[in-house]
């Protein structure tokens, strides 16, 4: 029997470039798609869930395009340290502890914080993957996954190429094709040229995309140039990476010809300005990016280096720091700012059925309560969203045709049960 | 009869330097101060109110150092435009038919949106400057108002000096001292040498701080060289300013001699990322203004800038911004962030009865609900309440010892109204 929503009477950004703004009007939702968008629509009501959306705002699900979201276990773990020493006297000897358990409540607790922000879609590069796959499946989000790969040496280059495809192979498509399973070469400095190049040939077959950090900070680009005189970019374009769907997250530091190749190979790019502004890795020339067209969404990076996960908040940083920075305050317009955490993130994915409102596309999307002092007076919803909203502004989250938050609650899992749970692994990694 | 309030069993960020986290523990109100912090206050119960603090953290009300506040009724009016257009076309032909009555409700809808965010001190400066007074006192918040001066002509001179001057001698110390009335010539540039040094010695025995706006963008920075030879900051020097109390907002342009000069003459200085961003005015040099020990606070700016008035954010900019464009992670720490937004504003005020929470400081606080997924696992709740929190986290607010926001509803003013009339003001306006 096909399930129906009908949101009614809400104002609804549809992201989709013929009709940014549409109504107040109705969205009719059957089973996982988008029925409808009309001034009124008339249904029989005892087969309808009504959703009133008066005073509410309808837009696309967010679309988180980089996470590692068990790193929610070492939240505000250690902040305002020097990179290497955050990442080897704390990250590291934390993480070397991590169980599948762990995994699966730190992921839980990224997700409850996700999905009640409006997040309907993450990307995500961790290890224990099963246990990732097996809480998204749970919660009901739409995952793109990757298996970390890491060829810093052989035999964790043979383990973790094997675990990455063998993830990719079980869980690709699963759950009415929510869970995305992709593969995660870690980096150009952990994965190095001669083992990128081994597994690009033995996945010739293979038809995935790759996920990947790619140019995060000054020191990266330097030991590129020092080690292989090209840059981190310039490097990958060599050894043939970008013949392949790739997403790469962070590309903070680009020369020109690095931005070429981006745009002229269709790279999916991650901007996260939030994780790049922590870990002080610097601003990402996103201005050059956006008017090059090239496949630009944005994401949050792991808790650990944000520190949390609303998204609203990349939003916002995306378009004042390039004002500011550049000092242009024409720069990143409110709709190019929400562009990107929709439509643009589901470009960057090759998931163009996500990202927008519109007939047909899947049912994935968030309600905001404008009844709210910030949200107030009546303006345009796209700026208000953009320079005003929070995580904490969501009141209705649907994926897949499915409500997993109502009111701020989520539906699918136990939130009292995962800050528990979330607070006992913490307490024994960070000891 | 002595008013009692006992806060039982919370973590408490005193943000005082001997003991910045105490608790859980007690924290007893009488009147409008704090009487004791103790792991455990013996009371007779039915002569207290009791605030159960498990789960909940206390925090010194937040100082928000500059604002506009009825210019809320021009949120998300007009964004990202140039400077010149956005003011030009946009808000000085929309402020020209502002009334009384639109100011009334154009603060009250701010105040509502301050108070519900933790904020328990704003300075503001604007117009109709008696209804933002009424406004104030109706809400209970606490408040530094300044009538604007602008001398760009001798008849709005005079009238706006009577003006502020008339207004400063009526309601400072007004509502049991939670109203200070200071004088607000606006900029520099508004405000030329001549007048400005008429100002100065007509007020020569009026015991009173001068709120400016200094140096904000590059443009004034510019036009300062080209017309006196001076910076801002240097003029505002040779004309004697400094030899006042003042407290400067922006400060985002400014050479050596002008840190040297703003730390000598120890001005306050209003810190505003959000909307030094937003407006494309640059980045202040914050982390050289710190490590001089600048008398350093935090401001949102009005919401036609920014475009919430949430601190939190802008205690994160502050944080993040001076990392990433700096590129190193170590600057600006969470301590040093909250210690701007809290007892910084109160010392760039000289205001030092609040900002932070010890025996004997004013009653004014914020409790924030931590048991949600962006603020758990457990730990440093400083780092939390920096990299992680929002407007949306506070539950209770108290300000001078009265309860003001409870379970996240302002008990003083009436919400459903003043949405009601802020948009009926703003309907008018933008029209």
């Amino acid at each position: 029997m096909t399930s129906r929503i009908l949101i009614r009477g809400a104002t609804i950004v549809t992201m989709n470039e013929d009709e940014e703004v549409f109504g107040p009007g109705d969205l009719l939702i059957e089973d996982d798609a988008i029925r409808s968008i009309a001034p009124e629509i008339t249904v029989q009501e005892e087969k309808v869930t009504i959703i009133p959306g008066e005073g509410k705002v309808a837009i696309p699900g967010l679309i988180n395009t980089h996470n590692h979201a068990a790193m929610s276990l070492f939240r505000s773990y250690a902040d305002d340290l020097p990179l290497r020493d955050w990442l080897e006297n704390k990250i590291f000897p934390a993480e070397a502890k991590l169980t599948g358990n762990d995994v699966y409540w730190g992921t839980s607790l990224a997700l409850l914080e996700m999905l009640r922000g409006g997040t309907t879609t993450f990307v995500d590069m961790y290890y224990h993957m099963d246990e990732v796959a097996r809480a998204c499946l749970e919660s009901g989000v739409r995952a793109v996954l990757s298996h970390g790969i890491v060829g810093i040496n052989s035999l964790l280059g043979h383990k973790t190429f094997q675990g990455a495809t063998n993830f990719a192979r079980k869980w690709n498509n699963e759950g009415n094709g929510r869970i995305k399973a992709i593969l995660g070469p870690h980096a150009p400095y952990t994965c190095p040229p001669e083992f990128l190049k081994k597994v690009l040939k033995k996945t010739e077959q293979f038809n995935t995309t790759f996920h990947i950090h790619l140019a995060e900070s000054r020191q990266e680009m330097q030991d590129s140039l020092d080690k292989y005189q090209k840059t981190p970019v310039g490097l990958m374009q060599e050894i043939g990476l970008f013949e392949r769907a790739v997403l790469a997250a962070h590309c903070v530091h680009l020369t020109e010809e690095d931005i070429d190749i981006l745009v002229s190979r269709e790279v999916g790019i991650s901007h996260n300005p939030g994780s790049n502004l922590k870990l002080g890795s610097g601003i990402a020339p996103l201005t050059e990016l956006l008017n090059r067209n090239a496949r630009l969404g944005l994401g949050t990076d792991g808790a650990a280096s944000n520190n949390n996960l609303d998204m609203f908040e990349e939003i916002r940083l995306a378009s004042l720091l390039q004002k500011g920075y550049r000092e242009d305050p024409t720069l990143i317009s409110a709709n190019e700012a929400l562009g990107m955490a929709t439509r643009g993130g589901a470009r960057a994915l090759g998931m163009e059925y996500i990202g927008v409102l519109k007939e047909g596309a899947k049912a994935d999307l968030a309600l905001l309560d404008f009844q709210k002092p910030h949200l107030q007076p009546h303006a345009d919803p796209v700026a208000h969203i953009v320079y005003s909203a929070s995580a904490g502004d969501v009141e209705t989250v649907i994926v897949d045709g499915k409500i997993l938050v109502e009111k701020g609650v989520c539906q699918t899992l136990d939130e009292e049960k995962i800050l528990f749970e979330a607070a006992r692994s913490a307490e024994r990694l960070r000891h």
